[in-house]
């Protein structure tokens, strides 16, 4: 029996911020898995920030941009429908970086097992997923936070962000302030995830907000953003301070707009910049998911996600998501559990 | 009687460049001092870069450039002329922020006294003065260098660059390679300071031969530069690599010329990043002179010196200063030790 596997790929290549007409949608036949390998079907995609690099080509080795009929990536977790690899069963739920589509084959050295999962599956894209993985590696590995510091994080909504500013909190921080581009998503992330203030950049008394959110400054500070954005929280960074470099969401639809750091900022605070990868922890995973799972699993730790359903709906959830219009975890519902 | 002081000032606010007529020489009186005081006889004045930005009105509170008639700062080794200060006695020799000219007032409390000097005088203004206190404080403290590292260092033979890559040889580094702007300067680097390698930016095949002389990367690199050559430099750096954030030479002149840094660089490369003043590591000096000095007093650290003589010509050798044109720690010989 051919398994229809419907995939949405690039319409043509793209320019500065997606659009739903950059892509389409294309349906094919999926091919039986090798020895070794796994069929796939995807339950959840998971959409991000960095997707939009690899589409502009910043991901491969010789930075070609992709083309018309390409194929974006994105980690999934899905379910083994078929196992030619021993450590698999039909039935497993899996991790694996299947792409944008609604199955995959799989090598199976290459996919993760989501063993007795507790929390929901789809958290393990997210809170649970890589984006927890970076949160858990700036704040705790790079920032090394200490009780009593204070926090400041932007894009706190995302999944990195919200989850930093929790595992922030619960380490003992004794302030937490995100920056997000909307009143409501700085509502939630004070009412749900108990930061201790959010300010919305897009306001006109940003600077002026976010210098009275942090009277004192900034020990830690997650940069997610670049550009001004960057600029602005060294600006209320302590003396001493530690920023860790890790997203560059103000220049990934167009790198032509990049802001640029004025190296004497970082001077003048005697600031710790340190540059972080999130690739370099995954062999950590487990100390990260024995300190997290357990807060998310009781609840104590909270998530939102941004749910559209059906594969031909991912281009527009991304277009969402890379205006920042997404209040939460962006993610393509693609199966059933 | 009266003592005649002689003082380089401005001769007009001074913008890009400085040249030999943008300063003029006036002379006075110089009054008596009071309780607390003492009257210091210059013998060496320093000439640094950071005094760029000090004319041009940095370091200053409300950020107002220097002025027709304003004197720019400067250390000076100094006899004590007369000392209204109990800890002092006339003949004693002092370090202090005295200023582009042959005498000063004093504020007893902030001199500090070279006690019993055995290395030539007028190193107490370079590789045991705050250069080198500055080289000391970025490869001990900051880069916290360990047996069998590489280090990278711009501004090679200028007293930072130079003693700090003379501590990193002693230290155990299995590599120093430094920049600098010409083929004599390189050669000295090489040749008195025992560095591995170096490279004139100068060249036509800067970039390459920068990479040749790293061929598996830094994992340590002081900036004094910033600019194109810390993205350049970054650009030789290994994965998880040590930058000292210290100076900015190829902006001190004209800001508006400043390069600044693409935070993908340091996030690609993991790096970390800190910036370093050198006045906060003042309480420490003891520490970093215990450590240089015997290697100083021993000549096993070497250190190259750009003298003129007056203060008339105090204005024309920071000017040669400020194009990268000196040889060595710019200073002036204003009297007899």
């Amino acid at each position: 029996m051919t398994t229809v596997n419907r995939r949405t790929m690039l319409a043509h290549a793209i320019e500065g911020v997606p659009q739903d007409a950059d892509f389409k949608v294309a349906e094919m036949s999926l091919p039986e898995p090798a020895a070794g390998e796994l069929q796939l079907r995807h339950i959840y995609l998971s959409l991000d920030p960095w997707q939009r690099s690899a589409i502009a080509g910043r991901h491969s080795p010789d930075g070609t941009p992709m083309q018309a009929g390409d194929m974006p990536p994105g980690e999934v977790v899905a379910q083994v429908a078929q196992s030619r690899h021993a450590d698999f069963a039909e039935g497993d739920y899996v991790r694996h970086m299947g792409g944008w589509q609604e199955y995959s084959i799989a090598d199976g050295n290459l996919a993760v097992k989501v063993d007795a999962p507790k929390a929901p599956l789809s958290a393990y894209l997210g809170v649970l997923g890589m984006p927890g993985l970076t949160a858990w590696a700036s704040i705790i590995k790079l920032a090394d936070i200490q009780p009593g510091q204070t926090v400041l994080v932007s894009a706190a909504l995302g999944p990195v962000g919200a989850t930093l500013g929790q595992i922030a909190l619960k380490m003992g921080a004794s302030a937490v302030v995100g920056i997000a581009g909307s009143a409501e998503k700085c509502r939630y992330v004070i009412e749900e995830c108990g930061f201790s203030q959010c300010v919305n950049y897009k306001s006109p008394d940003y600077l002026e907000s976010l210098q009275n959110a942090l009277p004192d400054g900034a020990d830690i500070y997650h940069d997610n953003v670049g550009g001004q954005m960057l600029i602005d929280a060294i600006g209320v960074m302590k003396q001493y301070g530690t920023v860790v470099l890790c997203g560059l969401i103000s220049q990934y639809n167009d790198p032509a707009l990049a802001v640029n750091l004025p190296v004497a900022l970082p001077i003048m605070k005697r600031l710790v910049m340190k540059g972080l990868v999130v690739y370099d922890f995954y062999n950590q995973q487990q100390e990260f998911f024995d300190l997290v799972a357990p807060w998310v699993n009781d609840g104590s730790i909270s998530f939102r996600e941004d749910r559209a359903a059906g594969i031909e709906n991912a281009g527009a959830h991304f277009a969402k998501l890379m205006c920042g219009d997404n209040v939460g975890k962006s993610l393509i519902v693609l199966g059933d559990e």
